[in-house]
């Protein structure tokens, strides 16, 4: 069994302790955070310990770490961990800056450290399958690939400060998915955005509505389209154009009630967001984290995902900026 | 804290094990079986020990218990354990014999004894869904309860032929929430069945797809549809039509992927079975079991609750064998 | 091409005429009704002719007659139409009452006169596709028939205490669907019905909300639900449990338009009611009438099967009202 | 009632043959064509006579004229028919050229003449209610408006190469749609192509797979997805996101028929392609035309529509060419 510690003990950390509490090659040895009280009260709740960063990586007995700290301390974290010999799950992004990134990906590709980026997206048991088909050919080759991405909600504007933007911060996943989907790079990305939900946000030099195109270097074409707020729900959806048929992967529903009246019928709505639409995601991923582990497998999303993902937002961001497409 | 032991390392009681395991205000104590190496085995997956039922009932520090053993057990265990001064959880159904499941009720009707039937589907997410908004009015008043019953594939013969038959065995789900969904007591029951599926179940004096009607002391009808096969998988669907609307709890299906071809626009299927379909419900009624327990309310589904779906299906046993309507 | 004339120019009345104008084998050259204005204006609009009944039966040119005028009149018109040589549409009833409805029958049968009974519901397009994929086997050998039929709101009280009860009103459409797509008789029927729409109606012995179970020969059953109100609009569904699978046939839509907001996710309401739902329906079975009066078929559905549609709504009637199963 | 002439008698001016025959107000009185038998047949299917473009300008009582002749007739047919005071419905586009087409939308502009454009799809019913819902602010203010526009199957390449290519041809509905559904003009349009359907289309310059992506002036976005293959039928949808909710616009079904089996649950597909899919759309766009000419209301959508399309396509073809943002 793994002796884990978790780095981070916020919102997504109290997720990967859930997750590897349910499985049962895993066991949540410490929790380390720079607020100790929050770190002693989520290691409490599963039976582990509080500890610094240094007690954990000075424990030979922990074979993984899963950084879910803040965006700024991940790429360090990697890097320690992985010199300490430890298999390390890094939640998305690597880090904001690209260089950065590029960097932390080379010194591990030099070693033989396991590094896995959180990409949740990819195991997400639609999303999943969606791929399965496609990759067996149930809609021949794949020519469009539309990606919807829209939160319920902007969040507050300090967050937005420091987000690196909407193309960083939110559609990195989205670009993933367009990768991992189609199995092939963007030679051209296009952008545009506006500010329609927060103006304010524009004096941030960001945007809260964008549409992306690019197209692959055999000619496939992708569209995304992301936006701050769907009132009624998270709203992620997949639909893959091919060559023999249509697969389209939907939003699920908080329940399977429906009600008809006088004036409509009625679904319930979508999740409300993240938390919810990929809790199954999260625990999928962790347990593909350890099967890799365990099998002595490559693991996938790699940290050249991470990096390959970040271009792509560096890309969408330059077009967006300068209204022109841009050549990769 | 409270402390748990589980009767019944089989099927059920492994889902029961988990739920309890998921539960932050339940820890499993001890598990029993006849079949000890199952007790053992499931005990050591959740930290728990093997144990007999008179070492169980022995210990002051076991608060509640859960039976999930053979049906033919459950009407003992409740009254020992009730006697030793435990809560008790008990799957459906109290027993099969109708006079041994009302002596059970009445015994711990005398005492001040907390015990709960498991009928699960009061606790699936879009069943109570359906059921707060009746209770809120979203249709008006009910007038017709339409219930979908039906099993993936029939059972072995030799479970059949313990199982009391269709009604009683599978049929006492959809009287229980015939019951809670309407709020009323049937007056008049119906019921036809034949042998569709599979022709030996004659001989056993069962059926395999069953229409039962049943009208309340108001003048509301239900029709419940039950079958042992549906090859697309596990289909539990309800309908209700009120004076202002209609309510429907649909299936679930396994993933949201649709895939369109030249042929068709195919959804995913149903999950296959009860495991998948009530997996959240089994954990739901359990969590309702300790919040009952620790506010001091009856539970519910009450053993009456039990008493009263048994009786339904015997009146539709006797009403489909006689090929005649049973008044109540 | 046929040259048709019209009794009846109420509201059927107008569909037909309509239907009539749209098939380029037929011609609408007379109109004739007890109200003579209606039938000019409504001949005014289609370029035919007001004219008495005697008058439309002694032009050797009129080939078919379409029956759309009131109950009480048809089997009278369809037994001197069929006399006079002409094809015969008739829509349902022959007559409320089962002996005048077999006599009828009986004369026409001895003769070779060509009837239709308009039983609309057979044309529909998804219910048509529905039966067509049946037949194929798709679903395999069919078990369970359930059918859903409800009208929007109740019709007015006077209408009702002319109608014949809510079986032979209203079911007698669900009878003949049961027949037609099991491809069986009945041998068991039972009913239950309340008032719970409309109170007056118990004053009439009539009955708003009714349930119906049916057994054939070979152990097939079939459950109707019926109410006289639905207030989401007209619903008439249809769905086959067979042993390889199920088919459905849900509602249209009044438009494909769904609505997201804060509260729901909102489709567009079922029709109205049966004229805008069975609007095509309305024409292909004039269409069907006219094929089968070209290619010398015998005419489906035909007067045997409004007779027989017309004793299960008996049955019925007699199982509700004596609240016993009903052996035919 | 008007008296009509119609130029073409081909696919599409059956099509409009059998709308005016369906209208009340309307009676087809000339067909024209360059092929006469094609004329002459479908005038007498219709009760209307074959005659030249002279004669029926000639006559004082032919009130409208609809030209659904081949593109290139276009212009000159509502110069001349306007120039003789005819009301003029014309199929779109006007030309393909955009300066000629321009030229004949400011003749008309300075004259008193009727004129419309046909593009149906404003008719379509499902998308007329999406608009209506969106003008009565059912989802606040529009943000983001998503097209997919599918044709079952590729152009022969003799059509595709007089088409004026993809976006002029097919786009040119798409282009429509947007300035109808957000009230706004484009300042912005890019557009990526590919030839994934058909190799050959880029011997000829063309692309069978394009997305095209559009700004207003208030910030506003869309994206629309076209391909010239959809194996699963006419993919014909619209999305709009706005502040408060969003509203989507679905596939109809070829009928309500669906099939579950071990496999999937299917639905039936979309209508094959435009003639089935906007068979309502057709005769409501040409019973606009005569409300609006009997009510003295300009015609709508009008020549200007036309012309602005066309301008969108030319734009939005520069961009896919010269892969770069054009500003408008």
């Amino acid at each position: 069994m793994y002796q884990v510690a978790l780095f981070g003990a916020g919102r997504i950390g109290k997720v990967h302790a859930a997750g590897i509490a349910s499985l049962p090659e895993a066991v949540l040895r410490y929790v380390s955070d720079v607020d100790g009280a929050a770190a002693s009260a989520l290691a409490a709740r599963h039976g582990a310990e509080a500890a610094t960063v240094e007690q954990v990586l000075a424990d030979p007995q922990v074979a993984a770490v899963v950084v879910a700290s803040s965006t700024d301390t991940h790429a360090e974290l990697i890097l320690r961990a992985a010199e300490a010999g430890k298999a390390v799950f890094c939640e998305k992004p690597i880090d904001l800056d690209l260089a950065r990134a590029k960097a932390c990906r080379d010194v591990l590709a030099a070693s033989d450290a396991f590094a896995m980026v959180g990409f949740n997206r990819r195991f997400d048991p639609s999303f999943a399958a969606l791929k399965a088909r496609l990759d067996a050919g149930q809609i021949g080759r794949a020519e469009v690939l539309s990606i919807t991405s829209r939160d319920p909600e902007p969040p507050p504007l300090d967050y937005v400060a420091r987000s690196g933007g909407i193309f960083r911060d939110m559609l990195i996943h989205d670009f993933d998915m367009f990768r991992w989907l189609l199995g092939e790079e963007a030679v051209a990305v296009h952008a545009v955005g506006s500010c329609l939900v927060e103006p304010a946000l524009a004096g941030l030099g960001d945007a809260d509505t964008v549409l992306v195109t690019l197209r692959t270097g055999s000619g496939r074409l992708c569209q995304i389209g992301a936006s701050r707020r769907a009132v009624y729900g998270y709203d992620q959806r997949i639909e893959v154009l091919g060559s023999a048929g249509m697969l389209q992967a939907g939003n699920l529903r908080r329940t399977e009630v429906r009600l008809a009246t006088a004036e409509h019928v009625a679904e319930d709505l979508p999740p409300y967001f993240f938390l919810e639409r990929y809790h199954e995601a999260y625990r999928r991923e962790l347990a593909g984290f350890f099967a890799d582990l365990a099998a002595g497998r490559p693991p996938s999303p790699s940290l050249e995902d991470g990096v390959r993902a970040l271009e792509l937002a560096e890309a969408a961001t330059l077009s967006w900026r300068e209204g022109r497409e841009v050549v990769l």
